[in-house]
């Protein structure tokens, strides 16, 4: 006679907010996950991105996403439009993977690079944490429960009625466009270092010699922040394949006065 | 014959701290609890509490409390008296839920919602991290360990002399006056996104029109960020039972200009 | 016939870096360490050293060290040389403890309490993230993995080539002179709460009355900050031993503006 024991493993779960740290409302969410399963282990992303800045959460998210394990739930909030109309959604990618949270562009990024298998509006109330919800935390009140649910094992199908994932709201800002004069892109991210990391891909540098320009400074393309002097520009492609202008050992934000959005341009030099 | 397993569960502990994230001083208490006991599961509440504002100490740990697991024990230390004559203690609430921190009101929020089953002072050295603690960190001397051990099952009695819960250190600041004129309160808190948060409570307001005065303004009580227009200010229930008062898509205390302690008169209109 | 089950616990991560908290990058080194092995656990100690700053890191990590469990790996990114040929070490130190991170002396403070077991030079691709990492994050495509597969058991000289521990960059800033006018120092780190804490140990003060001078004013030695009046200057010993001067209920760094490297003197008073 074999005695037996079954040990189950749950998805992990992160957390991307813009909540900040100093009001407790991502610990708040993570106290309704460990409620619904106390097995469940919570991974923060970041709880830092700007006050309802959708494109840097999207920016985020898409840049961390290929570095968890399959079947991780990520739960998202940064929602200006909470308590109106907009959608609460949870969506299943390709490799088991999870998104939940509002659908206001949040997820664009994710999505632009990996296929959608189900998408459900989180309109079940069974799985919320009160069939009440406030008007200003769905975060606490609807996407933890959610996340936590589909971390437990419960299918997508459960959590609402299904939504066609070609109606989901997009934010498009990869896009460069080529020039005879060059590829012209802009700033998409600056991050706590102070790097101006632009929409524009190392695909098209591959093995040539290029500069990127901005405010009509031209900043050389290089391999390693410690090409140039310190406190120098430099141009270099980024950690996730965005070309980036930085400065060594110091802020490219502080010595160039660059804000998001700004022109560049790369020129390839053959 | 059959094998036996036993599967011990620990109670969860969280941190709710003023120490920041850059000295790494809350990363040192997980240190310690991991030493006591590298089974236990820490939860990081909030480490951004303002420095030494028990206050706000408070009405965090008071507003999260209840959304985290029965048996869960919370350890805050927000600690200006650290090193006087200011008690440590260790309380056992309702469903089996502790609080361990210094005795100066922080926890005086939790206490006024939740029944007190056992309450200690932290005499007891054998359960701290050593004999002689530093007269500054007991967070890492004290508090951490004395939390380890609650989580892994040692009874309160053991922590140390019992005390009086009537002799316990309050802060009362959850009281509204009403008037002729109107509900008088204040400000009693101001969140990340600069939502100015009222110690008047939604139970006045139910199925009434209503307007929050501030500074002589007038803001309208509505139910959701979206029922005003960008940028506006908006009186709304937070999501904590407390009328607040908002911008959509901004920053309320930006756009007025208001601080902690201001007064805010409550208008019932019928 | 009895059925056997073998529970593997692994050595708890934790992480030091100068990423903050904005951008995602410590929890893309935490999807890393998951991705390897989803047992893992991991523990910030910080995410919010001054950027570049290795003499901060170096203080935060050598006070926390002793404090966590034996076993544990420590992963340390604090590397402005990242993409240079500083090198990328991993260390055994006694107690079976691992520190992970670039050889520019942020080790060094620890490294002079503890004894070095093994060094290598994580130069076995195999252990990368990826055989072509990138030039500007080697904490996500070198030193999680690396430290992740230490934390799973794999043995240190799998990682690389062993190097001579004497030939390690060492940062060394612990040292005061003692002069007949003194025990001259100076201050080494400034905390979140103002604390100017020095490189003074608290052995010179051992039963006997002392002052610490700084810009000319004498700061009376005391036990706790109950001991002076609220908001005024006092000196003591802080919770790591250093001689710091403080300010009962608010900053001495605001009080004092006391910067950095600033020269204490000690003053005994038999």
């Amino acid at each position: 006679m074999t005695g037996n024991i079954q040990i189950t493993t749950y998805r992990l779960i992160t957390l991307l907010t813009d909540f900040g740290m100093k009001d407790g409302y991502g610990g708040v969410m993570k106290g309704v996950i460990k409620k619904i399963n106390p097995m469940l282990e919570i991974v923060d992303l970041t709880h830092e991105i700007p006050p309802q800045n959708i494109a840097a959460a999207r920016f985020c998210l898409m840049n961390a996403y290929p570095y968890f394990p399959e079947g991780t739930v990520h739960i998202a909030v940064v929602d200006p439009g909470v308590g109106s109309h907009r959608r609460a959604i949870a969506l299943q990618l390709s490799n088991n993977n999870f998104l939940v949270g509002p659908d206001n562009g949040l997820f664009s990024g994710v999505i632009s690079q990996n296929q959608i298998i189900n998408a459900v509006e989180l309109t079940n109330s069974n799985y919320w944490l009160t069939s009440r919800p406030s008007n200003t935390f769905h975060g606490r009140d609807i996407f933890a429960p959610a996340g936590a649910h589909l971390a437990t094992g419960v299918p997508i199908q459960n959590l609402g009625a299904e939504i066609d994932p070609t109606s989901l709201t997009k934010i498009n800002i990869n896009n460069c466009v080529e020039k005879s004069t060059g590829i012209y892109g802009c700033i998409q991210y600056i991050d706590r270092f102070g790097n101006l990391i632009t929409n524009i891909l190392d695909k098209y540098i591959k093995s040539k010699t290029w500069n990127l320009e901005v405010k009509g400074l031209m900043i050389r393309g290089c391999n390693t922040y410690a090409d140039v002097s310190l406190g120098e520009a430099i141009a270099l492609v980024g950690s996730d394949g965005w070309l980036e202008i930085a400065a060594n050992g110091g802020s490219a934000e502080s010595l160039l006065q660059v804000n998001l959005g700004v022109e560049v341009i790369l020129h390839l030099l053959g």
